[in-house]
């Protein structure tokens, strides 16, 4: 079941082990579940109860520790051997007496790690404040450092594999954008869009598959669309309103995040202007981003052609995106925005997002983009333009039984 | 956009501030998206960044922080009145110099509540081990304590239109049973299943749209059985192979969960010995729990009906289930397990899933219920045994164009 080479995995492994290196980390306890899933290939719905993986410099490979009815998982979808994977039994989840972190503490120990320093993903969802005060609890020789994105660090630059895998996600961005933007008709509910976007995603094509995505298909409409973390409701749509379709191609986990702003008839002037502005602007980025240059130097191309039309955009202009699970599929690191002095290099990835939201309206036209070594290109191929759904430019489309 | 009276909102908090009171808790910090929105109406995804609801003893509403990009969202999702939602910048989004708890820690000692008694929920996902430590450098005068479930603790018990949108979420579980199930054939993809299933969870019916839910369908395969928590791939089903749906139906955030086993073709002696197991050891509980009964003494008479067929079950057999976002749809407050001393009451909803994994092979077949003044009932109603999916019993259901 394995979507990489062992040696891939080893080759990660030890980019890790150097960054642990660099930062005085002796042993790293991985509870992020893409960093998680980077390393060892652990793919299953189970981050919802603590688990980890557990790096040192000195052993061969990691080890899975997490709740004894997800053992299973770990041993089909990691390239570790059984007695690298380590089950808590059922008595210590959601407990009010029992914590899983008091049980790794006790396999840290018991592998002789109980006073080494130790580094722990402190900002990461997945690593509670009360996880940190089991851990500092139950290992009192112990040091506890922060190591947080140290291996999303890593996991910046994606190797050939991980772009192929991209590569078919956005395939699946694709078919997707287009069934849900042909499905947002006045008369229709926001629920049968978004039911025709899950649709596609997810049965993909006839050769790609889909996974599911770390952010649900976002949807906002009407006066809703300057608020872009909105779902979809039952409402139905109306003739003249604007609607913002962002989603995301999921494939073995890897995103390809795509954003659309769609008009059911004829677009007002004002979000017609403001949708050449946007594209205006993303195209200066994407014909000046280049390898070498700073995150921040690539937002102020972004930044310069907007100024002329006075228009400021306060929240940044994209992050780096890939591998990731629920609730984000940005990774936390590097953002393109002002001051951030990342250097740009082949294959890092980003979803270049210029929302452009308002009082009371909004507008988003985005490209998830690959940097080579003179410039960028994007994963998806769809028209980069504000859509006009005219009632008689799309045939009906079938129903589902 | 209120899916419940302004009273019930403030019904709730008065609630909470009961809870408070007796933990001796000032103010109260809620990084639970679902404590959020029970108490405040907010629905965004946007618990990928720090956000909270600020409880205090003392003020008629409470506050919301978030990212500036999200506090429309907040005026337009809330009951509050818009003094009370307040947005951070972008610069403390994914920053390594700035941070959500720094900017929250100011706002609360501009409010004169930096010298308070705290209350932060320690163990939830969305309050990292990082935003405990910037608050306590933040705020030196304040004394953090823990309240993790303070409010999940109120949810137990649901009231009349909270019940209502779980008998609207029962709907739409079934719809998406039912098509799941019936794509569920040899020849056919488990991504395909898994779209099938998306599909209908969220189209719902004419009169029910269905929302995300917060686990994603699980379909464990052949095999894979014995692994719950494993999604779907492009593996084509197999004639003879046994497959596993667990999924919810979703309503304005409430969850009924659903789980059931499907056997392509005729099933093996052993997977039908182990379903009329499994389900007779659910009608026991189904007939035999009642408010007054404690939830451990719920368990033991699921435990009693295994033993005679010398089975244990090493996992808990159900848990409290209602409003929620991801990554789990479970309360995290009662289980029905042995030793919880949880006592049942009318309205408290539990998700009964008597899975039975072993080393290569398992079996879900699961209900959720609402305790009622008697005794129990189910929120769906869908055939409780072992599904047999015979090539001719079924009709070829129409595809999607």
């Amino acid at each position: 079941m394995l979507p990489f080479e062992v040696a891939e995995y080893q080759e990660r492994l030890e980019r890790v082990r150097k960054n642990m290196e660099k930062q005085g980390v002796e042993v790293l306890l991985i509870t992020d579940p893409a960093n998680m899933n980077y390393l060892s290939g652990y793919d299953a719905w189970s981050f919802y109860v603590h688990q980890m993986l557990v790096v040192d410099l000195s052993s061969e490979q990691p080890i899975w520790i997490g709740r004894f009815m997800d053992s299973g998982a770990a041993r089909v979808t990691t390239w570790m051997h059984d007695d690298y994977i380590i089950g808590y039994p059922d008595t210590y989840v959601h407990s009010d007496v029992l914590h899983p972190m008091m049980y790794a503490a006790d396999i840290l120990k018991l592998k002789g790690l109980g006073n080494k320093r130790i580094g722990v993903e402190m900002d990461h969802y997945y690593f509670t404040a009360k996880a940190y005060f089991h851990l500092q609890k139950e290992l009192p020789d112990a040091d506890l450092t922060d190591a947080d994105l140290l291996v999303n660090n890593v996991r910046l630059i994606k190797s050939d594999q991980e772009i192929e895998y991209m590569k078919k996600a956005a395939r699946l961005a694709e078919t997707a954008m287009t069934n849900g933007v042909n499905s947002i008709r006045a008369g229709k509910r926001e629920c049968d869009a978004a039911a025709m976007i899950y649709y596609h995603m997810i049965a993909g094509t006839k050769d790609i598959s889909g996974d599911y995505p770390a952010i649900v298909p976002l949807l906002p409409t009407g006066k809703n669309t300057s608020n872009p973390h909105l779902t979809w409701t039952d409402r139905t749509f109306q003739e003249g309103e604007t609607v913002i379709v962002e989603l995301a191609g999921c494939c073995k986990r890897y995103h390809v995040p795509l954003a659309r702003t769609v008009t059911i008839g004829a677009p007002s002037k004002l979000m017609a202007g403001l949708a050449s502005v946007a594209v205006e602007g993303l195209n200066k980025v994407l014909d000046g981003i280049k390898p070498g240059m700073t995150c921040g130097e690539a937002e102020a191309l972004w930044r310069k052609a907007l100024k002329k039309h006075g228009i400021v955009k306060e929240s940044r202009l994209g992050y780096s995106v890939g591998l990731n699970y629920p609730p984000d599929w940005g990774e936390h690191t590097a953002s393109i925005r002002n001051g951030d002095r990342t250097v740009l290099k082949p294959n890092m990835t980003f979803h270049l997002i210029p929302g452009l939201w308002f009082d009371d309206y909004g507008m988003e036209i985005s490209e998830t983009i690959r940097i080579t070594e003179n410039g960028c290109e994007t994963f998806t191929s769809f028209p980069r333009e504000l859509l006009i759904n005219m009632p008689s430019a799309f045939e009906e489309h079938g129903e589902i039984s």
